[in-house]
């Protein structure tokens, strides 16, 4: 017998019909005896439903209250899906985060978990029943309600299972796995069995939205084994099936010997990049530059500062699209000057591809096959930057697709090791 | 100053739109320098939306479960007024029910209030807050959610207003107040100024659906200067005009003193009249006939034993139209043979309709013109019943509008005193 946390995603729980399924599915484990806990997400289209009626009322809504009113979407949904086990014949109980004591701290629509106090959730699975919990969501120190954050409810689950000791968190969503890379651009994409968390944190903040990177981050912390897999399989597939489906993220090293030496291909198109030119190479710079950036509340993504040349260099980075404009507003307006630097460009046109894989950090190699194969296709590398476990490369936009089929390709990535 | 609480209806809150009136009308009391709580009821439709969706999961909604689905459309409105207000530049705060400890008992989907902390709501006041909490529900000793069951954002408020000791409690609802009786039944039918608390008890129970008649038994209990009026007002009226508007419950005597005889024309066309006939006259007899019928959950409105005759008596009483068939099922099955009973008999074709008036208590001759009234337009009386302030009779139901307006006219109900 185990304690299994199961979260289900918004679609997942997006009509009466798929309630029953996931309702279906948790009988299931339940009958084969493990103790069963259950965070679902709001229906799908709640929550924005939600937002959109706050944002009628107050175009800027005020964060307290807009939390107040975006949490009922899941509250909603472990009403339902407490009352859809018990139409299975199955014994079960839903809390919304503060009933079992989800502390967060209080930053309103991006609050973080800082304790789950168990006691009333054990004392539910001792005596047999499913605890159905709300996810997204909890309570600061003094009561108010807070959410997580978009994809929060991937955090919360990791969170239970992290408090509870869980033996494994099972995160079903609309895809079966993480792939090696997106099977839209490639079809030839493979579903990983296992990824380590490493890996899957550089693939989450690249951009594979599978999971939320929170959820990742808190994973990897708490060693929450945790397996991302399809809640469309039919709910009654076998268990010994439904074990080794979709993709597990590890933690344990020798997990991970056998793994390829790359993972997988993950991109980003949502990115500009900026170059401050002809900075003076001084200490302190580099503050002087993204301090009136991270102000204006704009987030940074990759920075590069080149060796300088006689006291003087370039400085880039690049933001989110959609913070472009603004972003180069404060340079000229509060930087360039200030520092005495030369021009200021930049090119909302671009994306980031990169190749991420725990292997790398032991095999050579990986760039300059990299970096030939991109080469060979006759795409301009203009910004490169790299971690222990991945290499990413800025390039023009409309390159994407074929940077990101060659060298899936270059790497082998079509078949499994 | 004072400290006022305000009461909207789900119709009140029923748009975007009207939610910001409710905000400008709130504003506008805030304004003036009175301390303001506010308790809103679900947006119009919502909590029905959601006890369908429970439903459509578990036709038989588990009661506890059903709480933590149909509590989240308050919660949405306190959300959304506190923005509202705070759009309109009024310091603003919403609390859920279990926030601000609205403690029930766990009578799930009919919880009761048990108490209510105030510190929470008292410490907002003083800095100027105004606090939106929600109506219809509370949480019980193990935090639990629970609600009040339908009507009941009218006894939260009034509960509020008690445990706050506040000046006044204001009902906005969708009429304009309490009439003599239905204007849609008698066009003279006229606004009363005022009602004392046993009178709109006897009203809200006899079928007057202006508050939910638990609201109206805590008003009383705790002596809650309560007032019912229309939220249809333009929210910018002054508000010495819609101080004065609607229906106040009162409950001093002296304020009562100039009171006409009869307040209203109570009416109820939803029962049904059974009658057991020859009952053997014995002691416990009402027991082993009513008892069967409240163990089916039938509730029993109406009561009459007559005097017996030669040792047997009629027994007879009145339930809900739509329970009707279920009850002579009981009686048949489990009663009649038991008691040695004659025929049993039944109508669901009639209504009971009643004259209403705390200067009852002091006037003859009341009893006297009802009767005579009704026997001049040909009207036969079934049953007859009393209390104190009020005397209901059972009539065929076809001539409910006949003797409602009779009634109206011969008590002079269209003239103000």
């Amino acid at each position: 017998m185990a304690l299994i946390v199961h979260k289900y995603g918004g679609t997942s729980m997006g009509s009466v019909e798929r309630i029953k399924n996931v309702a279906r599915r948790v009988a299931k484990w339940h009958a084969a005896g493990h103790q069963m806990v259950v965070v679902p997400s709001a229906m799908s289209g709640e929550t924005n439903r939600l937002i959109g009626l706050a944002k009628e009322i107050q175009p800027q809504p005020d964060s307290r209250e807009l939390d107040m009113i975006a949490s009922t979407g899941e509250q909603v949904s472990v009403g339902l899906l407490a009352m859809a086990l018990k139409a299975e014949g199955v014994d079960a109980v839903s809390y919304a985060g503060w009933q079992v004591a989800v502390r967060t701290d209080n930053a309103y629509t991006k609050a973080r978990i800082l304790s789950i106090d168990d006691a009333k959730v054990r004392a539910d699975l001792n005596a047999g029943r499913v605890v159905v919990i709300t996810g997204f969501q909890g309570a600061d120190a003094d009561g108010n309600i807070t959410t997580l954050g978009r994809g929060g409810s991937d955090t919360s689950a990791v969170a239970v299972a992290a408090a509870l000791k869980a033996d494994e968190c099972l995160i079903y969503t609309d895809v079966d796995g993480v792939y090696t890379t997106d099977p839209r651009i490639v079809a030839e994409a493979r579903r990983l069995e296992k990824i380590t968390f490493e890996e899957m944190l550089e693939m989450a903040s690249l951009g594979s939205k599978v999971l939320q990177i929170r959820s990742v981050e808190f994973a990897g912390k708490y060693k929450v084994k945790t397996r991302v897999l399809s809640s469309l399989t039919p709910p009654d597939i076998s268990l010994a099936e439904e074990a080794v489906s979709g993709t597990l993220i590890t933690f344990e090293e020798d997990e991970t010997m056998e793994q390829a030496v790359i993972s997988g291909i993950a991109f980003n198109r949502d990115e500009a990049k900026i170059t401050v030119m002809n900075v003076p190479d001084r200490p302190g710079i580099a503050f002087q530059i993204l301090g009136p950036v991270a102000e204006a509340n704009i987030d940074v993504d990759m920075i590069i500062q080149n060796a300088s040349n006689a006291g003087m260099t370039d400085f880039s980075f690049t933001v989110h699209r959609n913070e472009y404009q603004a972003a180069l507003d404060v340079l000229n307006q509060k930087v360039r000057e200030h520092i005495q630097a030369g021009e200021i460009l930049g090119d909302p046109k671009i994306c980031k591809v990169s190749v991420v894989g725990i292997g790398m950090r032991s095999h050579v190699g990986i760039a300059s096959l990299m970096f030939r194969t991109l080469s060979e296709e006759g795409i301009n590398i203009q910004m490169i930057s790299t971690s222990e476990i991945k290499i990413s490369v800025v390039i023009e936009d409309k390159y994407m697709e074929l940077a990101v089929r060659a060298l899936h390709k270059a790497f082998g990535l079509e078949h499994a090791t």
